[in-house]
């Protein structure tokens, strides 16, 4: 399993993607990790970190995509950027798998543009986990690469999460959700119920609409939206969680008996809040390229970057893609 | 001012309906309230409470529309329920506003076959006040009366709120935002993108996009949205507060220490949460219809029948409706 991995991309490259890389490559033999950009500045983290392993690659690439680079005009011109070069990598099948904690929208642009999409695919979707009270968190797609969809696309994204869920998270029959305003099947705009009877019909194991008012208390396992309807919700209940703890935290400095009861309480509430940070779910597939991508977040630190190969390696080890691909191109039962 | 009110609308009718609206009448001597309804239940509620005030009119209406009434049926079929019979008056001219407390999809229908609506106007909005934690809260609409909207559509959502907020709340100026994924002019769906360009040309306070992240800390007066998308953020925001109260509860509840402390944050906390209680933001105007139309919470005590009654009495003095007429038909600056 050979991993290519966009050294440059992130708040902390090459620094942190470069550990994270090391560590994955000690802790799995049976994968190497190629990681691409600036050589100048890859060796020496490599040297500094005891030299480089057997199973670690160094690729030049000249140019950076930076975090506010407008999408597909960067990933257009700068041909040799560490992300367009490893795109172009996973294309020529010189590696099965890329990572990128860069800019999203430059990487959803090397996926269509540079690497392909699937046939039979519309669109790809990105796809993170979402935090849920319960813990497990579900797979919400499409959350940013395509602000509309049509029926048909939802379809595609229900399918493809499910089986992400299934092979890269070993759940036998991932829950399926249609984000929706109410829980009747007629209800919802003209998208939602017309996507309704496509995933009813469709090989998942479809639950119905899901409430987005019930959406944090985990309801599934595979959330399906458009990309608008999705943001909104995500960033609805991102704002709420701010606003309430941060009420909260001027309720605690009220006085001087609120402040002490607030350390009483305080564990509960950061271990809490906790489980409502979005960036501590791993990375984010983009399902629905011609091979395996995954966008870790901009702010990734060594570990996150190091549980992206992890998730790379198990989706690899179970024929992630070919198994969308295969789906989609003949129907089959999941 | 003549107010009709469907006495058998909401979760407490007729007793709470009478209740507030006969302490309405007696606050207000230059309303007449025309409460509608089984005049065999009204009437002795009306004695109940030391009889019949110069200003209140009872009118016998037979049948009930139920919450769980199928709207449009309920409306076409039950020609002599209380709701209609109100709807009807205010068509007829025989009152100039209508207040129910009953089932919203059938006031809904009610306002667009029975009453009417302004010329000009493609759809009427359902336009709740949501909270907002600096206190003031903002006109969201449209929130229930259409799932889908054009983008011309939002526009005349922006204009109507506008005038709302202008006419009964006494803004000067209501700054108006469109629920949005991001804040730059060129984010979002097919429907925001085309939107935007609409709003910032009309004769409104145009504020630009508005991220459902912020919603909560009070960026607009009127927020513009269609009905899904609304929806979703709000519900999204209402099941985030309810998680994160639920679990402060059971942090609170831990042991012997977090209880004591929980006394001292108590009331705090409970002020704040009741600032998100949306059920306290009074009663939601049904606009574009040709005629003042309020949907008071089903949960509605006398005083929200009360507080109802003293919104429609000031869009009423302030010409609310006229104002929305003549907008929409010539354009002119508001």
């Amino acid at each position: 399993m050979r991993i290519v991995i966009d050294a440059m991309g992130g708040d902390n490259a090459p620094d942190v993607v470069v550990t994270g890389a090391l560590e994955a490559a000690k802790e799995w033999g049976d994968i190497t990790l190629i990681l691409v950009g600036d050589a100048a500045k890859i060796e020496p983290l490599i040297s500094q970190a005891g030299g480089k392993p057997q199973n670690v690659e160094v690729v030049h690439a000249a140019e950076i995509i930076e975090a506010d680079d407008e999408p597909v005009k960067a990933v257009r011109r700068k041909k040799d950027a560490s992300m367009v070069v490893a795109g172009r990598m996973v294309h020529n099948r010189e590696a099965d798998a890329m990572i990128s904690a860069g800019n999203t929208g430059a990487l959803m642009t090397t996926g269509l543009l540079v690497v392909g999409r699937i046939k039979g695919i519309d669109r790809p979707a990105l796809a993170p986990m979402i935090p849920s009270i319960d813990g497990k968190g579900m797979l919400a797609l499409d959350l940013g690469a395509n602000m509309d969809a049509t029926a048909e696309q939802l379809l595609q994204y229900a399918i493809m999460g499910s089986i992400y869920r299934n092979k890269v998270h070993g759940i036998a029959k991932p829950r399926v959700g249609l984000l929706n305003v109410g829980t009747e099947a007629m209800k919802g705009n003209e998208l939602t119920k017309a996507a309704y009877p496509l995933l009813e019909q469709a090989p998942i194991h479809f639950i119905g609409n899901v409430e987005s008012r019930d959406v944090l208390r985990g309801p599934c396992d595979v959330l399906v939206c458009d990309g608008f309807a999705g943001n909104i919700m995500l960033k609805s209940v991102e704002g709420a969680a701010s606003v309430i703890f941060s009420t909260l935290k001027t309720e605690f400095l009220r006085n001087f008996a609120t402040k002490l009861a607030a350390l009483v309480l305080k564990p509960g509430i950061t271990r809490f809040r906790r489980s409502f940070d979005y960036t501590e779910h791993g990375a984010a597939p983009l399902l629905g390229i011609n091979g395996l991508l995954l966008k870790s977040h901009g702010s990734s630190n060594a570990t996150a970057i190091k549980n992206a190969v992890r998730q790379a390696r198990i989706a690899l080890q179970n024929d992630l893609v070919t198994s969308i691909s295969t789906e989609i191109s003949n129907g089959s039962e999941l």
